[in-house]
């Protein structure tokens, strides 16, 4: 039986995996995460999936699974991180208002047997949103760690999603059905 | 300024309003949830969503607003309810396994002065569950409150549901961006 690890500090991803029932522990590595502008938006967080996880093979044990993952917002075929200040959310927030854009989430499985990296996209349709709602959200939620500064759980985005076509955890941060396949499979 | 008032025992539903970030108190009434064969199941839900409102006719007070809902789970044009046991929830389960199906939830906004009633529908893709992890997920969650014999945030839903088209929150069981803009505009 092999012993999974969870490269990511992000709570939510925490939380569905803690969800599927299965054991993990929580053990990260500051990584690089800048990348080539080159790149096809929808392929970077792959790369930055495959990246954390080649931070750790110098130290994976036999039986351990590390599970690295990435997650990318996508409008208008720009990709937009997590916020860096107040104005930088407010920024996104007004280019994803009354838009259908895509958010990307990859993950890899890594032994030192063998590598799964996989994709997942979701569309998500963001209704208008007030001027003064972006700011209230930006002020109360802080949505600094978060990719295209919303986290769909939340309030802007119980008020302000109207429709997505795609998994809702791979919005979250973690298309775990696919996960738990890849894990069911290893 | 109104008051609201959810006729609702759903710890899902009352979670959700409480995100939105309103003030409300939680009142219900047992009410008749049956229905005539006849009607087109899409329509179930608003009619017995207007039903529960009715129940509250006589004694609601000027200044209330109550919100009633009704979810229901549409699978070849069959309506699945609340399972009354495990057999029930293993069948409706299995029946869901590897198809599409539909998930109508309808609330009703209502004051002595007006009533506000809105039906949303989101498509649910499961893929195919195996027997044993039907069996596994009913004796664990006990999903005997949940109509169609599944939460979509519990196991079965992380790893099972391949997909969704429309809102998430319309599954869970309340269209929260609709509610919300309703009672904007109210």
């Amino acid at each position: 039986m092999y012993q999974l690890i969870l490269a990511s500090n992000s709570p939510r991803r925490q939380a569905m995996l803690k969800e599927l029932g299965i054991a993990f522990r929580v053990q990260t590595k500051d990584i690089d995460e800048s990348f080539d502008p080159q790149l096809p938006p929808q392929e970077v967080p792959a790369m930055l999936a495959k990246r954390k996880a080649a931070a750790f093979m110098a130290e994976l044990q036999p039986e351990e699974v590390l599970l690295t993952a990435d997650t990318v917002v996508i409008c208008e075929g720009q990709i937009l991180n997590k916020p860096e200040n107040f104005d930088q959310a407010v920024e996104m927030l007004t280019l994803l208002s009354g838009k259908k854009h895509e958010v990307v989430t990859a993950f890899c499985l890594t032994s030192l047997q063998k590598q799964v990296c996989i994709s997942d996209q979701t569309a998500v349709y963001f209704r208008p949103l007030p001027l003064d709602a972006i700011k209230h959200y930006v002020t109360t939620y802080k949505p600094y760690d978060k990719a295209g500064s919303y986290g769909v759980q939340e309030w802007i985005g119980m008020t302000g999603i109207t429709r997505i076509e795609g998994s809702y955890f791979t919005v979250v941060g973690l298309p775990v059905h696919l996960v738990y396949e890849a894990l069911q499979n290893w």
